[in-house]
């Protein structure tokens, strides 16, 4: 089996991009990175959804982006639950996209490994710039250059988005077929301390009307339920 | 003064391009990762050269490389002495500058700047294929698409390599110049456990080398000396 990284938070998305990996039969490395969110209940998502997908590999590996400050991820700010934001929301984490994909990069590059997936998406994304394939694209020929194999014309570097252009429906539908465990994912944004999402947020939101829109049940419990 | 992200290991390079950086009138925001690197004195080095040199701030981010393996820099692998290596060397951090790069990228973003600078070197880089200059143009490119101030037309995100064309002479005459303290900088990728340089790793003779072709003297003390 080809080996693949994949990265891994412990949300919906990337349990979806983890299963269709699979299912293409990749040998699926999974890399999640615990950059100091607030929302830790992601990590153990994460685990759980790693192990239940049958990830031949899981590393969690830890970077604090909080020294760098600027988001309501990782900063005493307040994630804001009073609809859908215009713009940029504060809770994009400046460059995440650009530094996790960078360490996947580096994972691959030890794995002799030349297929990188990431669950980002380009309908639901709502103004984080690093979300939009022309930006992916831009990094799959930086990567080309900067890695060994891509220089010696070994491999060439590929970043798959599966889901880039699908709505939160489409992924949830798509999740089911390929067997994702709902109860396992996790996407809220500000979980209570025992974890249950607020659904109230953005990310919360998001879920629960394609949830309603794919005609399918969500078994997560959350602290304020508004289906 | 303009802000702007210097990449500083705490070796002679960094150092001279942060000085540079400096003299181009920049506010200079230090940025060390401690990536795991078996020489920990850089940490100590980066720590006294930004101070040296007027940062006006200086951040060391930890970030363990170690997790994915692959370097004689961060594992248990031996650092070759026995002269010029061949190809890419073992002492290559599979994906490095681009994971440092993505770092920078981070903190300029939450620092509303656009310039980056990075003392990298493709003449002595001997095979380190993310010290090219088309590597670093890519970079720039996926930058700009990746950040909130370039996807909004506010900025142009510009990585800068002062001595990307530069022959090591050449850098440490132009360090001499800008008024680095040679004593300061630390390049050896095997010191001793007090950190003075082995004398004979690739980067201890690049080093000796460039301070002989600049009719300079090297103050660091060698364990092997052979100038």
């Amino acid at each position: 089996m080809k080996p693949a990284v994949c990265l891994l938070s412990g949300g919906l998305d990337s349990a979806t991009c983890l299963a269709f990996a699979r299912r293409d039969g990749f040998a699926c490395h999974a890399l999640t990175i615990d950059y100091g969110q607030r929302h830790r209940v992601e990590l153990e998502s994460a685990r759980k959804v790693a192990a239940s997908l049958g990830a031949v590999r899981h590393l969690v590996v830890p970077i604090d982006l909080r020294a760098f400050g600027g988001s309501a991820l990782t900063d005493d700010l307040d994630v804001p639950k009073t609809g859908p934001s215009n713009g940029i929301p504060i809770t994009y984490v400046p460059a995440r996209n650009t530094v996790f994909l960078s360490l996947a990069l580096a994972w691959a590059e030890v794995l002799s490994c030349s297929d990188i997936f990431i669950g980002i998406n380009a309908v639901d994304y709502y103004g984080y710039p690093d979300c939009r394939p022309e930006c992916i694209k831009a990094f799959e020929i930086m990567a080309q250059l900067a890695t060994k194999a891509g220089v010696e014309g070994r491999t060439h570097v590929r970043i798959h988005t599966p889901l880039v252009h699908l709505s939160k429906a489409e992924i949830i539908n798509l999740a089911q077929e390929l067997g994702v465990d709902f109860k396992l994912t996790h996407s809220c944004y500000d979980p209570d301390p025992s974890g249950r999402p607020c659904g109230l947020c953005d990310s919360c939101r998001i879920r629960l009307k394609g949830f309603r829109e794919a005609g399918l049940q969500d078994p997560l419990e959350y602290i304020h339920e508004n289906r």
